[in-house]
């Protein structure tokens, strides 16, 4: 469903409920917003007490208003919300901005009344923002209804906080950039952030859409809609939280505990092509990084400064950051050379040594000749810059004009030039943002947008992979013993490769058994969920003697009559990972590969997409693990059949997508072999209530 | 030698030759400066050619003064700079400030005439700041000798960079901050960073010390000189670079790839007590935090905001720096409720939820029920505060008097409170700031003070060990097979455990040695310094025709007939690590200890120190690996003998730092075993020409 959402943006008449005169108060700045938009459509004010607000005569209801006013702001206290809400659809609004705090955000009861709201606005065909939301700003329409005053621009801003936006706006400002657009999503009991997103895609003053969320509802249509956006130019940025979930979750099951909130963001981030930032500095700094001309191609850059220092800290940085510094070509050093002093340095990193204080158009010189060299795929001019303007006026003007030729530069070779000065509000600072050349204060916040600018250029996202049809629903039996044979029933029809594995239940069995699929085998307690972490898992049992040794103490330990006799398998040879599917509330199906065993515990070492995978995509995220070299045949260790355990995940990956009834479902561990991959052990999760999965 | 500075610092008398009217040359902008200081001292402007400079009569050569010149500020041309050295000595100066480029930095000749100078200079009984320095300043003793204005302060600044010293000046104005000294060093052809450093100990008005340093000089005198510093309760806060070196070095031995430049001066800072930063804004912010009154005990924060999203992205940064939220028990959680709207939260995050914008004094309340809790060893403030100034007079003094009395419930509960606000410059800022509270722009750098002051306060600094009396130099033979038994004697002499080996040219006689020894052995071919990594090295050698085999296929590879049986080590029991003493030739001697095979490829896993270590040293250091668990029995592996690997490590330190000889000394693997610890291979680098030790 895609609703229209011209009646909120660009409405062609507006009415403010509750107007005030007093200053303080929602009523008067909304009010006083409002009517900035005079020009371009009818505004009505509109108090119970009538009289004159703003010089203007107020009418005492909706119902008086000459014409029905097609967006209506509510900011009356929470009481009376369900009535201002009937009334503006009784006017015949097709929009409503529910400023009014208090309802659903205050708990159930105020839940089921912003509810039964909603459902009446739908069926009137109208759509309503918030309420407890902080307004709206639409720079092209003139509409201002908000608290604040909101400096035009180029970026659109979508935020779950009011105090955030005004720091973004702060931020933002503080480097000539704005908003186009700012929306406030309040409670989103009707419009979500996904649906907001998606209207900001057609959006054309907006060339970059940030976004501050903390509950994404539909987190799937969320992503969906920024990969739209990303396709159709726009970078999204979104800050989020989460993070610090990881600790209070740590207690859940082994691939719950690894895929924080956050981890799951991030999957749908990557599919999207979403980049995601942690805190409001990076998200402007970004947002400032967008707005460039053009991606560089690759990694490698020259860096330039004029005078010692800046050029090697900038070089160090950006080593650091994965960014390559080539040593420039004989020709390009010397046509360097042939326009700096004697003692510059022209390689890379380049240092004027002077040169641009001696004559400006150096720097103008130096980075068109950087930029045009096919030998870097962007530059990175660092140090003093702009500041040679204070000492005067013709050093001002002179500054400006080579500013605007080195964006001009930047233009024609099709590469970023990106800028760090101690001079980054100087005049000449702002010639080169007006030219797309970003400027930063600190010459980290310059690195860091060379890095992610050239990671989404290099990075091009997957998109959003589609759900399977639904299948029958599997019931997690309640006994792990039955959940065991289950998730091994699953995998198995998945395709996945499993070592032979009977039920036994006492020792007379266990040795049959065991005999039967050979020694050495394995015995696993069925008793609880982490058969390993509690001691129900011995391995590489070689005798009957022993067999029934381990049963005895297992016995003792864990009060189960329970018990998986299994084929061994030869560990030695290969590699443990771990492989699981969870289905996250927000993001749907979520895949999880990582390093198993000691590794997991050292490295940390697991990558995350959206699921289902195919097998390519399985690959590639194996591939993604920073101890992916153990599988590939590190140090004479033998090569693994990766294809094999890509296989696997894809297949998990599925099964999983297919089962939003299972909260999880994972192997650990999914043994990876010089041929073939096997599932050691499987595990499925039923689905708690409310888990609902985002589909 | 310890020197006494006092005449640079605050000389009695000044004379500034080539003094100048022109306002673009040093000539004037030393003299500029230096008539400031006339209240204090005699000042003289010389100039060749006399006349009237700033309204003063100019001597016409430092002969004609009527008191010989304490201190002279020498700004001539470099041609005439040997001359009015002269000069000054024979008028009597103590000190000299050596503004003229082109010497030392141009190349040999220069560096040659330096060295003449400093000669005659320390003949003299003289100082020399430089040359090809910016100057100094020393706020207290009215010293301004300098191309720029200086904000004076309590940050003492040393600098090898005048326009990164700038850059930190203009950074550190914009948060109050400001210089007690500074100090630009120029060649450092008399005066190195050490000495000046030293001098700043001592200095009243210098609170805490910044340098910036690319050439170290004598690395371990300054580490001194810097331990002393932090012992004075004066933090030293270092900015420097060379870890962009590491690729370019990454062909020299293993151990000289894994320490890069960086890691040295690292191990020099941990030992130090320095804080190292890697960019301006990063020493500028911790510079602020150094000024708070008290560090915090542990690693425990509360985090207050006024309203959403700004508590939960700071909660998320904390967490993942590695600070600790605690949630806030039940009595704390009431009483801040009681002070609070319904709507807070009080557990950790705090969220006043509008409380303080209810009632400023709030602000204070909570703070100090949090600073005085005991529940936490450091309070985060984060988001709007200092922002309701703006709205009038009245809400402005009542900021101003709540953040007066936030940082006196921080001093009176001996705990930092640290504020992160989107108006930073607000007065309440600065009331916070004067208060010894640090606010700050972006809440990055908010957690990042809380994390360095927790560092500081939990990781007190070892010292600098002194070096062991020199013994005998060892001549590293030519021949990889020689300098292959030499290296072992050393290891072996040095008590540490190695297994039998013998040396072998031919198949029966590796035959022989192998029965002797018993099977399985190792063979190792000695034909070069990377036995392993060109195939030399074979393992696990069962038999007399395996053993044949394996020589005849090294023989035919890599044309030797240096061959080392050895006897097998039981592996598997085991962890390999990488245990190797580095000359530094800044900072001398350097341990390092790494995870070796596999993981070293994987994790990267290092930790460096300066040499020598005591055994118990040496186990902390190895302990603070990333992958310690592997030795202290995670997983079910077997705990290993980390004391027997530590006293290998103690005595390798010492080995390598009574040989600065040595270049490098490596034991590449050390086999930590459940019982002891086995040198595997050992192997010795000579010290090229000019790789001098710093003793």
């Amino acid at each position: 469903m895609t609703r229209d959402l011209r009646p909120l943006f660009d409405p062609r008449s507006v009415a403010v409920l509750g107007a005030s005169n007093d200053p303080a108060k929602w009523g008067h700045w909304l009010a006083r917003g409002a009517v900035k938009g005079e020009g371009r459509r009818s505004v009505f004010l509109v108090n119970r007490n009538g009289g004159e607000i703003l010089g203007r005569e107020a009418y005492r209801s909706l119902a008086e208003l000459p014409e029905p006013p097609e967006l209506v702001a509510v900011a009356v206290p929470a009481a009376g919300f369900e009535e201002a809400v009937d009334a503006a659809l009784a006017a015949g609004a097709k929009a409503l901005i529910g400023i009014t705090a208090g309802l659903g955000e205050s708990g159930p009861d105020g839940r089921a009344r912003e509810l039964a709201v909603v459902e009446r606005v739908r069926e009137a065909g109208a759509i309503l923002l918030g309420p407890n939301c902080l307004g709206i700003f639409d720079a092209a329409a003139g509409l201002e209804l908000g608290s604040n005053e909101v400096v035009p621009g180029s970026i659109g801003l979508i935020s779950q906080s009011g105090n955030l936006a005004l720091e973004l706006g702060l931020m933002a400002a503080e480097f000539g950039l704005g908003f186009s657009r700012f929306v406030s999503l309040g409670n989103q009991a009707d419009l979500e952030a996904a649906e907001v997103l998606e209207d900001f895609v057609g959006h054309e003053q907006t060339r970059a859409i940030a976004v501050y969320c903390e509950d994404f509802r539909d987190g799937r249509a969320f992503a969906r809609a920024a990969r739209r956006a990303v396709e159709a130019g726009k970078p999204v940025l979104l800050l989020t939280v989460g993070g610090s979930e990881v600790g209070a979750r740590a207690a859940r099951s082994h691939t719950g505990a690894l895929v924080s909130e956050l981890v799951a963001v991030d999957a749908a981030c990557r599919a999207a092509g979403i980049q995601r930032v942690s805190t409001p500095k990076e998200l402007i700094d970004l947002a400032q990084a967008s707005l460039v001309r053009d991606l560089p191609r690759g990694r490698r850059v020259a860096i330039v400064a004029d005078g010692g220092g800046h050029g090697v800290i900038a070089a160090d940085l950006a080593t650091a950051a994965g960014l390559g510094l080539p040593t420039l070509g004989p020709d390009l050093s010397e046509r360097l050379a042939s326009v700096l002093p004697p003692t510059a340095t022209t390689r890379n990193p380049v240092d004027l040594a002077g040169g641009g204080e001696q004559d400006f158009t150096n720097f103008e010189r130096v980075s068109r000749l950087l930029l045009t060299s096919g030998e870097v795929d962007s530059v990175l001019l660092t140090g003093y810059f702009g500041g040679y303007s204070q000492y005067s006026d013709e050093f001002e003007a002179a500054e400006v004009a080579v500013a605007g030729r080195m964006g001009a530069a930047a233009a024609e070779s099709a590469r970023p030039l990106i800028v760090q000065t101690m001079y980054w509000s100087a005049p000449a600072a702002t010639a080169l943002r007006q030219a797309a050349v970003p400027v930063y204060r600190e010459i980290e916040a310059a690195i860091g947008a060379v890095v992610r600018l050239a990671d989404r250029a290099l990075n091009p996202p997957r998109g959003i992979p589609g759900l399977p049809p639904p299948v029958a629903p599997v019931e997690v039996p309640g006994s792990p013993a039955d959940a065991y044979w289950t998730a091994r029933r699953l995998v198995e029809e998945a395709g996945i490769d499993l070592l032979p594995a009977r039920a036994v239940t006492d020792r007379d069995e266990a040795c049959r058994v065991a005999v039967e699929i050979g020694f050495p085998v394995a015995l696993k307690a069925l008793a609880g969920l982490h058969k390993s972490d509690a001691g129900g898992v011995a391995l590489g049992i070689d005798s009957e003697e022993a067999l029934a040794e381990s049963l005895a103490d297992m016995t003792t330990r864990l009060s189960t009559e329970a018990y998986s006799v299994e084929r061994m398998a030869r560990v030695d040879d290969g590699l443990e990972l771990i492989v699981g599917v969870r289905h996250d509330r927000r993001f749907g199906p979520v895949l999880l590969v990582g390093l198993g065993g000691i590794y997991a515990e050292l490295l940390g070492d697991v990558a995350v997409t959206l699921a289902p995978v195919d097998e390519e995509e399985g690959e590639a995220l194996l591939r993604s693990l920073a101890g992916a070299a153990l599988m590939t045949g590190a140090r004479g260790r033998p090569a693994l059949d990766v294809a094999a355990a890509a296989r696997a995940a894809a297949a998990l990956s599925s099964l999983g997508a297919a089962h939003p009834e299972l909260a999880e479902i994972e192997i650990n561990p999914l043994l990876v072999l010089p041929e073939g991959a096997l599932a050691l052990d499987a595990r499925i999760v039923a689905a708690e209530e409310g888990d609902d999965d985002a589909r």
